[in-house]
């Protein structure tokens, strides 16, 4: 989930509320991440709480692969960004006597190797930490980074292009099977891993901010929930078409709009951009960048499929309300 | 507790067993905060969960002074490190239905009241936050402060006096009437609000760093618990005379020196410094500064009653293997 995700939807509504309150100590609660102005510099902060049962489940990943997975969860709002990772902090709750907990190859010890491989992979360390036992495994990660260009989630204008990175729908796909009794063993492995070891888009992000990205936001409540997080944010309309949707293979533009967790980018673009940017984005990347809307007048999510206006698909909630 | 405790101690050992093990990722983990520099300043960032039934119980605090103090214990490492708050990340957990959890005077609203008015208290605000419903009540508090003249643990030298802010021991003596059947009631309103309302020592620490002070530790876990860190980091021996620390009125040194989160600095001063120095401290900070020991060559604490040796007194460890 994203640092603050401000937009329709039980989650949002009701940590909007919560924040609200805050008054006057709030600080810009409404983006990926916090901005903090620092000797001419400007850093980017986020936090990004991950618990079993919540966020994972230790029979459908390893330890290794769930500090992975909450590390570059909370990365990819330093991606959303356009910003380069500094480093994590990273708060443990781990069952069990201390002793068992900690030591050799412990899942606590494989959690934070995964937390720091992902650290690694983009650049950035592990800062430091703290550990209390608890009930259920949590991971709590504290991004920092430095965003010398931000891009807002509140930049985009009426004619820019609305673009995303890569293909969607890959990390649905993953939860549905392993949802399913004996999914796991059925799912193929590229599947799996882009469930289980997403990679944050940090350099797409930081290309985007050099090249005139408007705005940016990151795909973990699904694309249909972010862009309406973007159109709100920006006070525009975002529109968008089902079928130019890039998906996963075997997942239909419905399901790629709804799936959360991706950790691609969305992205608002001058409305000049085309084809020959987009290969640039992909030389540079190894990503695609695909064109699925435009930004217009008005407000809110308007979904098209094949220019036949249609509902939107639903969002992806955390925190359901029961 | 501090950022990162590294000093005798099951919990001590077990974190520094796991961070070990990150290897070239790991930063510069064995103070209370990790230092970042950006464009000529000096990040201190620092992360501190707090976990309902292992560092709070909501039959002994509001929900208010739960927030409070969990963003206090977190504001202490910024404080010993002699920097400057700039705000900070929280992450909450919350039991029940998101409705009831988060709506209007709800415990997860009124524990960010009391995140926030504690960031206010020391020029601090709100970046950021995430939510997730919990079984057990969670406040995560990652703080982020500028410290332009950093006080390292480590930096403490044979020769150098050993002093401590304020008064010790009120945190423990509350501690011990909560857990008390009827304790609560019977509570002097000081030093409930010792233990539920603690000040992190955020000027006297900015006010010791300007002053030539040569390491720097909160106490957390227990005085005697974070000599024996300050002592081990800075490669000295710590001399503690019992009958020389301040204490908490009907708390005898013994037990001040081993209560835990009493949120007072723990500090290595020259050796010229005498009671003229105290009395600056106290006209500035409003704060008693008292030497109880000494820095000498080798390791270790030791622990003096009226001259005479005697066992150090047990620390504070919040993850007992049981």
């Amino acid at each position: 989930v994203s640092h603050l995700s401000l937009g329709p939807g039980g989650e949002f509504d009701r940590l909007r509320a919560l924040f609200r309150r805050l008054g006057s100590a709030a600080g810009d609660l409404g983006d990926d991440c916090a901005l903090v102005p620092i000797g001419g510099r400007t850093l980017a902060v986020s936090i990004d709480v991950a618990l079993e049962g919540v966020h994972f489940r230790t029979d459908w990943l390893s330890f290794r692969e769930i500090g992975w997975r909450a590390t570059a969860a909370a990365l990819s709002d330093l991606a959303a960004e356009g910003a380069t990772p500094i480093g994590v902090l990273v708060s443990l709750g781990v069952p069990g006597d201390g002793q068992r907990a900690t030591g050799n190859g412990s899942p606590a010890v494989q959690i934070m190797a995964g937390v720091a491989a992902a650290a690694r992979n983009v650049g950035g360390r592990v800062l430091g930490g703290d550990l209390v036992r608890s009930r259920r495994y949590l991971v709590d990660v504290c991004v920092l980074g430095l965003a010398d260009r931000p891009v807002r989630r509140s930049g985009a204008r009426a004619g820019d292009g609305v673009w995303v990175t890569g293909r969607l729908g890959g990390a649905g796909l993953a939860l549905a099977a392993l949802r399913r009794k004996g999914g796991r063993a059925r799912l193929p492995r590229s599947v799996f891993q882009r469930f289980a070891h997403p990679e944050p888009r940090v350099a797409a992000g930081r290309w985007l901010a050099r090249h005139g990205a408007r705005a940016l936001i990151d795909i973990s409540d699904g694309l249909a929930g972010d862009a309406a997080h973007l159109a709100a944010a920006s006070g525009v309309r975002v529109e968008i078409a089902l079928e130019r949707i890039p998906c996963w293979p075997g997942v239909a533009p419905r399901a790629a709009a709804a799936s959360g967790e991706e950790y691609e980018l969305l992205v608002a673009l001058p409305r000049r951009w085309g084809a020959r940017e987009a290969r640039a984005f992909r030389r540079a990347t190894g990503l695609t960048l695909t064109r699925i809307g435009w930004c217009v007048s008005g407000t809110g999510l308007r979904v098209t499929d094949q220019g036949r206006p249609v509902t939107p698909p639903a969002g992806f909630d955390h925190f359901p309300a029961r």
